[in-house]
């Protein structure tokens, strides 16, 4: 039999499909890229009716099923043989035939995994993960190179379509969120000059707020298109993307989810006909269940609060087995491209495994008639897969293994469906859900959190709603979205947004009180132990991370006593040799500028200069032989989008400007390109206050005045990394131990 | 006849009942109070139904009934009479009957309108209204007293519910926010010592941002209970009342409507049984539309954007007219309570007249047979009331007119059902409820605005729907959702919580992208022509509401020039007489604290005192005989709750502490309560850069210093009153024109 043959034999199976491109910033729809086949299933089954009883369908070329034992008995041959596809094998090979899926099935995943880990690995490492934890750590100021560069954005939609293709227990909702950003990023700096993409109008978007709302707009998209869930979007920037908010960004971002939801509303109708494969199953709404009846009692109270505590506890150990996993990781990671791609590798090969070798394990199950679904099934869907069962029965375990994630969750999630998976298998599902969604995130591919972690807490709920079940009304189904619940708020501790979002995906609006119980009771216990996954994250890549709060120790600290580091100011009126020495010696980004006599009767801060606004003037080479006021006519020779901010990589940089020698003894007139009103704070002032200031602000650099009055008119320049832990308790290294 | 009959044959033509009051601020539920008679009249129904074949149903005494012809046809009597009750009276009484029937219906109205106008203009005047501009300017930090009383509380509670009962277009949404703030408001101040209602724990709550806080989840709960909406609730709070917000309010606030929403829950299973009369009627969703399927095609859309330009400009209308008539109403306001009592009762005759007389008008409409539901109907609900028509038929108009707010709102949104309200009797009820709708609001009564916009709002949709109707796929019912959200949108311009809180009235998932499209479009129009409402309302009011953004011209000033009035400060330690007539003297509620030589070198702030800690001070009688330094012993006396916030009106007054004469010589040492840390700003800092320092980090008070180095070290202080438009305007009366 060739390779092609024992594909198709694999895909009947099950193979996992897939998957999701944001086509744009506002629409960022997700398109599910699927095999044309599955018609082609359907007319085969059809076409193969009249055989034999036993072997009731499909069995041409094009089909071939193992949904009918392979097993034929008859008595009147000397052999027991088996039909596998078109031929008639003796019984001898039939362990091979599932070699040959199995090794077709792990090819295929190999292959894909390999393909996505490389494009990482080689092209953009930044593309790794989530996602979500470099947009949370841009909104919250930190500029860093390549979180949001169009390679990034490049390697993030393909590597999560191959990735999630790959049957990786990973999710597509954080990749899709991080290109909703990645394409904001790029429409904020004017498009891509590289690719020749750039609007003249989008220059408006070129300084910092603009662009950072447009970015946060991203990520609501992203949400917005991967859950079909507007609202939640728009809740999902503001409670755990954004850091600050605005009430204009609210209406923003609720604009972009809307138009993202009449896009999709639009796809979805026009492939309601059915041309575009898969694309719009569930339509808006992915798992509804809102034909359970959500009535429940004092004792399903009691069931879902035990639900809630466990799922805390549950969530709160697979953020801390996440976090011991990616640092284990890191080491491996840092070895090089090569040892990256190998990683995935091992991790496809368990993956794969696991998925196929488990569901040998379980027991098959009889079909039940009150079902009227077809059962048992194969092909790319249905909840009742035949895997190595005999006709009438079912493998529960290959129901959820061998299906796409969405899938899985679809069947975990319905209702009037108690009996349908077994216990033991729910509880090998569980583990091994858990073991390689904790061993999945790290390497070297896209991989969103959200799925894992909703498939898990989707059978963690089944199963306690299995063992309350007998005395409980609430139907298992429901118990299944409220373990979700749980597993979510104990990992991402999220509140609202987690709430809108499962709303928007289930349509059960009845259920809303236990979801909210949940959710809270969830979060509450699991912030006992550790942080949210997202946090850990950020802190584990050493981004510099500013918290709403500042930490207990800095209220015994006073904004002076952080100030480190030799103080360079300029004059009023500097020589070009001291600002391009001063450029070229730091890499700080605000210089402190002092008017001094003569211009004034005494030094005194004037403010504060860029060094992008430096940079500006050097390249027009704004200079005067004398130490004189320019006054703002300098300004004359330049447009407002002179000084606008540029794009990442596109700045301008001190080696592309050439000084001669004689204009290194110039003057340069500061003030015109001087911001005369920087924020300032009393070196005395409390360090928890500064910071606050600092954080609620949104400031990159804060200027710290002395006291007393006999002193110079400025003590030093605060930023962003002045306030963080490490810096402080270098500095003070005694200070942990208080309170 | 006796008026106790009459009053039985009015509510026959349909009472407005009523009403809400959220018993806590955690549970906040809405209890339906509620005539119980309900069940007697359907008893009564069955008992009559043997008397003859015309007069099929219920005429005994208890329920007198028009729903038949009061003619009766008999050609072998010489006159023709009718039966109006037990009695069979000659034909010539029966103008008589609906003389009385009014004269019940309007002095039951007039009766209930008095009652709330002197509650509301005797004992609280500052219940009228919304409330919501009031919670809306107290989180922004305008502490008026009054605002959040207990008084205010009381008169909120029962005004609304006599109010509510009294026929009035007013809602019962905005009094519960108000509600739940105070009930929040009083548990923050630590109960009420007056009425003995006091808990040690609520002593926590004793600041300004714990108390702040817990206001905001007041304020939720109250949305939260009134459309049983949770996350509406938090996303009202979110988006129209709180000025600040913090990720930890975000789950409180969450917490909060989950209580609230769990209660709900818990009341409706319990009242399910049908011992609670109306409560829970509509379970938690009150107007559930989910039976209609929301497929629309692209004209569909058209048309949906039509109803959003509309809608908004027809918003921005409804909140000029407001405007206007409140201003109006002003004037008669202010001539004293008596003149209060007599608008209300003149709007309480106009409306009983427009609800008892317009139906008169209308046609009566032939009973369809498609509809399951009885036509027509008598009794407190039912889409098609009887009125004057004859057997077979019903009158719209009265459908609309006699029925509670909700109801009336429940059958405009009912889905399949596209005839049943004639568009001449559509337009009427339109122009009457705007109509009445602006008269109402600013009379002296508890009076929410979300009812009246959103049934005017869905009379208009429906129209809208009437008008496409022939070419559109999209339900009436639809229409009429899609109405409300554009006026609700017009007028109070908030976007995802009027969203969310209309979702979770209706139960339509699908229907999310246009009511988006909608909210956003007339959002966004109205928004050209005028404010929200309830920032019409803050402004009309005076209260100083700091805006989120600074003015224009705001950019064109410093700081220092907008300090205004001679500045008091205090040396480091002060003589008490100087304390005591600084404290007599002024209003002011922080004092400058200047350390002078021999304590330091040279004058320098030391920070900022408060008069509430001041007076604590003194009270303790702290002073000293010599200037010395007490150092930090002297707060040994106290405990820190000495310094707590207290609650209005229980604030220590200068009046209450006696200092004797030689007391007044000696001095008191201010370091030890000076906060040695506040917020300064350069005086030649930008107004709107100051502005937004002072706005975000919701200070109360700012330090002004002086730039050159020679002066004394602080130039003055600026608080909220300093950054409003009408000060600075008064100070700069030219700035205006500048941009």
């Amino acid at each position: 039999m060739s390779l092609a043959k024992a594909h198709i034999l694999f895909r009947q199976l099950g193979l996992r499909h897939m998957c999701v491109v944001p086509t744009s910033q506002e629409k960022g729809d997700a398109m599910d890229a699927h095999n044309d086949e599955s018609n082609d299933v359907e007319n085969g089954e059809l076409e193969g009716t009249g055989e034999e009883e036993l072997f009731s369908s499909g069995l041409s070329e094009r089909t071939i099923s193992i949904r009918q034992p392979l097993l034929r008995h008859r008595s009147n041959t000397s052999s027991q043989i088996a039909i596998v596809g078109a031929n008639i094998c003796p019984i001898e090979s039939l362990d091979y035939e599932y070699l040959k899926a199995f090794l077709a099935f792990a090819g295929c995943n190999i292959g894909l995994a390999t393909a996505a880990g490389a494009l990482c690995a080689y092209i953009a490492p930044a593309a790794a993960g989530s996602g979500i934890p470099e947009v949370k750590a841009y909104l919250n100021g930190v500029d860093a190179p390549s979180i949001l560069a169009p390679s990034t954005l490049f390697v993030k939609i393909f590597g999560s379509i191959l990735g999630v293709s790959g049957g990786f227990v990973i999710g597509k909702e954080g990749p899709m969120v991080h290109t909703g950003a990645c394409i904001a990023n790029l429409l904020g700096q004017g498009g891509s000059y590289k690719y020749g993409l750039t609007w003249s109008w989008l220059r408006y978007f070129k300084n910092d707020r603009d662009r950072r709302d447009l970015v946060t707009c991203g990520a609501a998209a992203g949400v917005a298109a991967a859950f079909r869930a507007p609202v939640g979007g728009v809740l999902f920037a503001l409670e755990e993307a954004a850091s600050w908010w605005r009430s204009a960004l609210l209406w923003r971002t609720f604009f972009t989810t809307a138009v993202v939801a009449m896009v999709l509303r639009g796809f979805i109708q026009y492939c309601s006909t059915g041309n575009c494969g898969l694309f719009g199953k569930g339509g808006l709404i992915i798992y509804d269940v809102s034909s359970a009846e959500a009535t429940y009692s004092g004792y399903d109270l009691l069931a879902v609060i035990f639900l809630g505590v466990a799922g805390g506890v549950l969530g709160s150990l697979y953020n801390y087995f996440v976090d011991k996993v990616v640092r284990i990781y890191g080491f491996i990671n840092e070895k090089g491209p090569s040892f990256r791609v190998l990683l995935v590798i091992l991790i496809s090969i368990l993956t794969t495994c696991c998925a196929f070798g488990l569901p040998w394990i379980a027991r098959c199950t009889p079909c039940s008639k009150d079902h009227n679904e077809k059962c048992p099934t194969v092909g790319e869907s249905g909840n009742y897969r035949i895997f190595q069962c005999q006709a009438g029965y079912y493998n529960d375990l290959a129901s959820l293994f061998l299906n796409t994630n969405d899938d899985a969750i679809r069947n975990l999630f319905s209702t009037h469906t108690t009996g349908v998976f077994k216990i033991s298998s729910l509880l090998i599902f569980f583990m091994t859900i858990c073991g390689l969604g904790i061993l999945t995130y790290g390497i070297a591919v896209p991989a969103g959190l959200f799925i894992p972690v909703i498939l898990a807490g989707a059978v963690y709920g089944r199963l306690v709603g299995r063992l309350f079940g007998s005395m409980s009304t609430l139907d298992t189904g429901l118990f299944s979205l409220l373990g979700a619940a749980s597993f979510l708020g104990g990992t991402m501790r999220m509140t609202v947004s987690l709430c809108v979002i499962l709303l928007e995906l289930t349509n059960d609006l009845l259920l809303l009180p236990l979801v909210m119980l949940v959710l809270l009771i969830s979060k509450t216990v699991a912030d006992i132990f550790n942080k949210g996954v997202y946090d850990q994250i950020v802190k584990l890549k050493g981004l510099p991370f500013m918290e709403a709060h500042p930490e207990p120790y800095m209220k015994h600290l006073m904004a002076g006593d952080v100030v480190s580091g030799p103080l360079i100011k300029f004059s009023g009126v500097e020589k070009v040799e001291t600002i391009v020495h001063a450029l070229q010696g730091t890499t700080h980004n605000g210089f402190p500028v002092i008017s001094e006599p003569p211009f004034t009767d005494a030094p005194e801060l004037c403010g504060l200069v860029l060094r992008s606004h430096l940079l500006v003037l050097l390249k027009a080479k704004c200079f005067s032989k004398e130490r004189v006021l320019l006054g703002g006519n300098v300004l004359k020779k330049f447009s407002p989008f002179d000084f606008a901010k540029r794009g990442s990589g596109k700045e301008l940089k001190l080696k592309d400007i050439t000084i001669e020698k004689e204009e290194m003894e110039m003057y340069i007139d500061l003030h015109p390109i001087t911001n005369t009103s920087p924020y300032t704070v009393v070196e005395t002032m409390s360090l928890a206050k500064a910071q606050i200031l600092f954080r609620e602000l949104g400031l990159r650099h804060m200027c710290v005045v002395p006291k007393s009055q006999e002193r110079p008119p400025i003590v030093g320049i605060l930023t962003r990394h002045d306030f963080m832990p490490e810096h402080i308790l270098g500095l003070y290294p005694k200070t942990k131990g208080n309170k």
